[in-house]
């Protein structure tokens, strides 16, 4: 699959966004409600109908946004209030009692840095699942069981990340899946600066790895919420946004006139000429990716720690840390 | 559990020569066949009854060693001698038709040098499974459907591997599971020199990660071979192993005649002094270690790619890599 | 500084293909030589004086480029084929005694993975100048004096580069440095398929980390040779190729011909726009870039190692390997 | 070098504990002080002759030691103290104007999780040198010029350790350096919990690495403040650990009487039969050894931190960090 025909965005946000650049009216079926301060927008879309989630090109359910510029920065006390804000969307969207089991899920591939969101996130999980029997009669009851696990990708192992999953959780009985995944965006302003948290699961074709197996509810059999990060921008992307940029020029420069009625077709073809086929998937992402998938990772997993062990002190923490 | 409570060694080859200290005639159950050269010894240890395997501390079954102490240095040639030895006894030992699938599991922690062994081994192997559908007519049947995962350790994941690994094998239907895992042993000249296949599978408390759950044919339901790499010996050991190169000399010695009759008890009184029991298990291992584990890897990654797929030339192996 | 003001490419292949769509005719003082077969194309560009120089953006001196298109997939022949080629190469432009030593350097940063190649890189060097003593007098003037540093980059070490290999320089006297480093390309499909050779050293705002300060003979007072890859292309690159095509449309179809009057000043405009200055340096790479990384630190260092060290047997090679 | 011919420890406050042994009374020349609460020890010795030097085996100067064994289990305040008393005692050691510049350097090896105590601080220093002409005149003149280099160890460099940083000394022109280091101890419950800083630089044959030249202020020219973790324990100091236990037993048992006239030379003729030479550094490590080593990086880089940046406020040092 070539990266001008995968989809420009994994965010919910961003599908309404370009969809809103050619529908000039309200999409029926799409609720969306924004809030926002100084330094992060919340935006809950809200597909209510299976055409509405055929236009948007996601299904579905609801897809909740935490954005924050600002973590492109290191600064621990933002990194904080977005790791707040995750665990409180989280807790609204699981709406679990403290009794049920968890399973986290960490997609991806750890040796591809911008794909490793998943794997370095579920290494940052309070698992406590092997440790019930073990605690304590007045800890018992008030610490949930987790779990976790990063299976590695199809090229890796042999066999479909749902495939695994699905075994795992016939084998363990967990009462939700909340999978962890890098995404792809179509702004670059986007990149490691957004979580994205959806309770329609993950289907095939999205993710930096391009799924071809959804890990769903109907599939696993249990709840899945997803929770994702775009950690890169295709390099198609940009190449697209190029054109669309001259086309909004157009109207007004008379350089740019003849280019008003440019079709989609046409720019694929103008695109497939700068980045050739056979380089596969070219991704673009900032230098220090590496710092900044981990910031992302310990957000992600701060949020779910936060949610999942509303008793923990986090003074004590490390006492379960593995 | 504390290292002075494990088995000094998780080696079939070691549990014999400890025995055999003991007991001076033939044990009654085992049968021992030894080849060798002047760079490697291949020891195949049978233990034919239930009670023969108590006295051994193993299981009845079939363990073959191939220790090569030369591996201690960088030397390719020897490196493919040992990798060709372990793929011809694992040849013999899996006995499967070319239609069989098979599942690779690497156990152990990725984060843990010396208990990185399975892991490591799992990333270097040919996996196939995925490919079977895109194989032209004349390679199918032609590649074994190979898969593979390192599901990682419990205090990471909080369910036990031996669960973990019980859903894939639901999910996928291997014919067979290979587990690698990295082993203690009683002498330090074996460390990271010498590689055991056993038909037995995985039992409790073996291994550097002291296993709670077996790997085993009865558990799982498939056949399951067990191939180590001893990576560390127990601090205890060394200990024990100075207590008992002294009583080697009592009879000489007038210094140490009075050892003569110092019990195992008595032994493990001074042993636990030495190596106080808040410290948990103290691993002697080389300070290469971290090559010596990659060199094991390959070896054992590289025999069992060789074994499973016989009909791919090696020249061209690169196209099959992930 | 941001990337739409950094130079498009590193390579002085590109620098004058970039500059002969505008200039349609001979670049006087550059001279070209290009072989090839099916494989691999070698092209030796050779910059006479400091006008020509100042035209193609680099300065005066030899620049062989080794490309090889089939590298991006995992091919071991091609790679020790392109191995081959850049120690031929280097031979010829270092012109270089057998006692002469050699410190070889690998600028860049380890954390970043497209950076990484020059660290990665020196840590596969043989370096023997530790052992020059020890060596049999047989060995003795028959192995070069080899030495190797990755000293890191200015924002972990708050040394400039340069300084640190100069104090080096200084201390251990050597006849030639080699630096290694990751450039940036205009071409996606030059990035980790194309080794650089130049013997002009490296200078100011060059490489993916964007030097400060050159590293040339005129600095450190001993001839420099600079081994590249192209690693990433900047996200601008893309931007700008995308109206570059467009413009090469222009001529020929009725909705671009408005642009065939598009200012570098405009085109400049539009890709500002795509690309908002906060955003640093956006690198388009591929996905299996660590791999790829890997792969070219390989053919590097094994270059490198057989040009500087003609008398080792390679299947010896191991004996020497740290 | 073997590992019973190198000194069983690095430590000053175990030096001086095995010298007690034998000398029973005050050794002229060694100064000790102790304080102490229920989570740390510190101890300072002071070494004031050449002939007390000779007898601890330790040049004169001061070390101080910061013990803890509460390090050995995750715990954030615990580290958090420690790591303040380490600031506190550099800052007495180093008597440093805030306008002196000061170069610290990680020595030891990446690639040996033991050895990578150095170069793993190394990364965690805020630097700073480089940013003094960026900062504004309010900042300038509060923010102490730092830098850092972790240069690698000889077998990978082919330069001495010593050489390397002498030249960079030489171009940079530090006040003062700071070395780090990873040491061997005498007591398998100081690993991994205990901090030295001493004046006297370092010192050959030191270390897990067995340095062969020192880096001291008679070569460097500058004073050196040395800090060491030990972080492994030699496997002969477990079998001489053994043997010492018998000994103390053999006043009072039947057993062990013969052993009271063991010679020191007796000693190791055991010792070597159950370490043959050919094995070379075993080491004892715990299995949690990557984590301990990167909890004592954070411990000893913070405690560097905070000594020579007191003007930085720790709420804000993200914006310092690299």
């Amino acid at each position: 699959m070539n990266s001008w025909s995968t989809p420009r965005t994994d965010l919910a946000v961003e599908a309404k966004e370009l969809l809103s650049r050619q529908v000039k009216e309200d999409i029926p079926g799409v609720l969306t409600e924004t809030l926002h301060d100084d330094d992060v927008v919340v935006t809950r879309v809200h597909i209510t109908t299976i055409q509405a989630g055929q236009m948007m090109g996601k299904a579905p359910g609801n897809y909740i946004t935490v954005e924050c510029y600002g973590l492109r920065y290191k600064n621990t006390p933002l990194q904080k209030k977005v790791m707040n804000l995750v665990a409180q969307e989280l807790v609204n969207l699981a709406k679990l009692p403290l009794t049920a089991t968890v399973l986290v899920v960490g997609l991806g591939n750890w040796d591809v840095t911008p794909d490793a969101l998943g794997p370095r996130a579920v290494s940052k999980i309070v698992v406590t699942r092997h440790l019930q029997k073990m605690l304590s009669p007045e800890l018992q009851g008030g610490v949930r069981s987790m779990c976790a696990l990063a299976p590695g990708v199809l090229g890796n192992t042999g066999m479909e990340t749902a495939e695994i999953i699905k075994g795992v959780v016939t084998a363990i009985g967990p009462d939700l899946v909340i999978a962890v995944d890098a995404l792809a965006a179509a702004t670059s302003h986007r990149m490691n600066t957004t979580v994205q948290l959806a309770n329609s699961g993950i289907h095939p074709g999205s993710g930096v790895g391009n799924k071809r197996f959804g890990l769903t509810q109907d599939y696993l059999g249990v709840p899945v919420i997803a929770i994702g990060v775009p950690t890169v921008v295709h390099a198609s992307t940009i190449a697209m946004d190029t054109l669309d940029t001259l086309q909004d020029h157009a109207a007004f420069s008379r350089y740019f006139k003849s280019m008003q009625n440019l079709s989609e077709h046409d720019q694929r073809t103008i695109v497939r000429q700068v980045l050739p086929d056979t380089l596969g998937d070219l991704m673009v992402t900032p230098k220090e990716i590496d710092r900044l998938i981990n910031d992302m990772a310990d957000i992600v997993a701060g949020g779910i720690n936060q949610a999942m062990h509303p008793n923990i002190d986090y003074k004590n923490i490390h006492n379960y840390l593995h």
